[in-house]
C-alpha cells in the first residue's frame, strides 16, 4: 500500500477509515471485474480495438466511471494483460508450482496449458495468442509488455525443464532452451490452429507431440512413459 | 475464358480486338499490383482493417479505380488471401514440387518456409499467422477462406510425408498426420513468437525441431542425416 495513503487513513475517525476501506476493497472489486471482461473482450476482438467507451457498453457502466480506474486506453490495455497473466498464473502455473520438481511439475503444467487453451478457445479466443498477433508489427509500450509477458513465460519453461534435468529424469546433453522453444511454438501455434479448424484431435495431438518430445530427451524412458501417463 | 467474351470478340475488327487485349493485360497488371500491396498492407496491419479507401491512398489511385477491380471490402478480403496463397506458392511449394519425391522433397519445402517466414517478418508480419488469428474469432466467407486454405495447407504437408513414407525414408508406422500437424504447429508458433521476440536463433532452432523429428521417424537415420545436411 502506498505511504501517503496508510498515513492520512490514521488520522480519520474508525467509522471513517471504515467506510474507506468499504469503498476502497468494493473499488478494487470493480477493477477486477473491469479487467476480467476486458481480457474476455480482448480474446475475441482483439487488444487494441479494446477501448473505454466499448468497455462502458458491456458493463453497462458510464465512461467516467471507467476513467477512474485507468488513466488511458494504454493504463486498460497494459492492465488487461497483467490481469490475463494473473489468471493463466492462477490456473496454469501455480497448480504446477505444487507439484514436486521434475517431469511431474512439468506435466502437470502442459496439461493446464492445454486446457487452457481448450477452453479459452472455446470461449472466443486465446488472449495471448491473440495479443502476440496483434503486436508483432508494432511499436510502443503495449508491446514491450506483451514482448516482455513472453520472454518471462519463456524463461519459465526453461526453468522447468531444467530442473527436469537437476532431477536426473531429463538427459544432460539435453538442450532446454531448444525444448522450450519447440514447446513454447507448439502450443502457440496448436492453440491457433485449433481456434480456425475447432479440430477436436488437436489436445490429443498435442500430448502426443509433447509426450514424445520428453521420452527422447529421458533418461529412463519406460519410467518417464508410466509418469507421462498420469 | 468466359465463352460469352470469346464470341464477341470474332466479330470485333482485328485492331479492335488488339486494343481490348491491350486493356485486359492492363487491367490484369494493374489487379495485381493492387493484390500485392493488399497482402503486404494485411501482413502489417491485418486484413480485415483493409478497406478499399486506404489501398486507394497507398496506391495513390482513385476508390472508383479500385471498385472497378473489386466488387466490395470482402471480395477484395478473398482475392488478398488468393493472392498470398500464389505468392506463397510461387516461393515455397512449386520449387519443392520441383525436386524429386521424398524427404528431399520436404526438406527442400521446409526450408522455402523457413526463409519465406524469415522474409515476411522482416518485412512487416508473415501473412497466414496473422489473418489465422485474425479470422478465429469470427463468422463469415472471408473466415470460411481462411479455415479452408489452412486444411488445403495441412493437407499438402500430409501428402509430402506420405510420399516419403512411400519412398521407403519415413518408417511404416510413422503417423504422418501427427507429424503434419507437429509441423503446421511449430511452423505457426515460432513465426508468430519471430514476430514479437526477433530472436535471431528462431531458423537455427527451427531447423533442429523438424531436423530431429524427421530423424526420430527415419529407416535410416545415418542416411537422412547426409540427406539434411544439405
Amino acid at each position: 500500500m502506498c505511504p501517503q495513503i496508510a498515513q492520512s487513513e490514521q488520522i480519520r475517525p474508525q467509522s471513517a477509515e471504515s467506510a474507506s476501506r468499504k469503498r476502497t476493497k468494493q473499488g478494487e472489486q470493480t477493477r477486477q471485474l473491469i479487467l476480467q471482461t476486458a481480457v474476455q473482450m480482448a480474446s475475441r476482438e482483439g487488444l487494441e480495438s479494446l477501448s473505454i467507451g466499448k468497455l462502458a457498453t458491456e458493463l453497462n457502466m458510464s465512461k467516467s466511471g471507467l476513467f477512474a480506474h485507468f488513466k488511458s486506453k494504454e493504463d486498460l490495455q497494459i492492465s488487461t494483460i497483467t490481469e490475463a497473466c494473473n489468471l493463466f498464473n492462477e490456473e496454469v502455473l501455480y497448480p504446477a508450482l505444487a507439484v514436486e520438481k521434475g517431469v511431474k511439475r512439468l506435466w502437470k503444467l502442459c496439461k493446464g496449458w492445454l486446457r487452457y487453451g481448450d477452453r479459452a478457445a472455446s470461449h472466443g479466443g486465446v488472449f495471448f495468442t491473440n495479443v502476440a498477433s496483434e503486436y508483432d508489427g508494432r511499436t510502443g509500450p503495449v508491446r514491450d509488455v506483451v514482448v516482455k509477458t513472453m520472454r518471462d513465460w519463456l524463461l519459465c519453461m526453461e526453468r522447468l525443464l531444467q530442473q527436469a534435468q537437476e532431477t536426473g529424469e531429463l538427459r544432460k546433453d539435453t538442450d532446454v532452451q531448444q525444448l522450450a522453444f519447440e514447446f513454447n511454438a507448439l502450443f502457440f501455434g496448436a492453440s491457433l490452429a485449433f481456434q480456425l479448424s475447432q479440430d477436436p484431435t488437436t489436445g490429443k495431438r498435442m500430448k502426443i507431440a509433447v509426450k514424445n518430445k520428453l521420452l527422447s530427451e529421458a533418461v529412463n524412458p519406460k519410467k518417464m512413459e508410466a509418469l507421462l501417463s498420469s
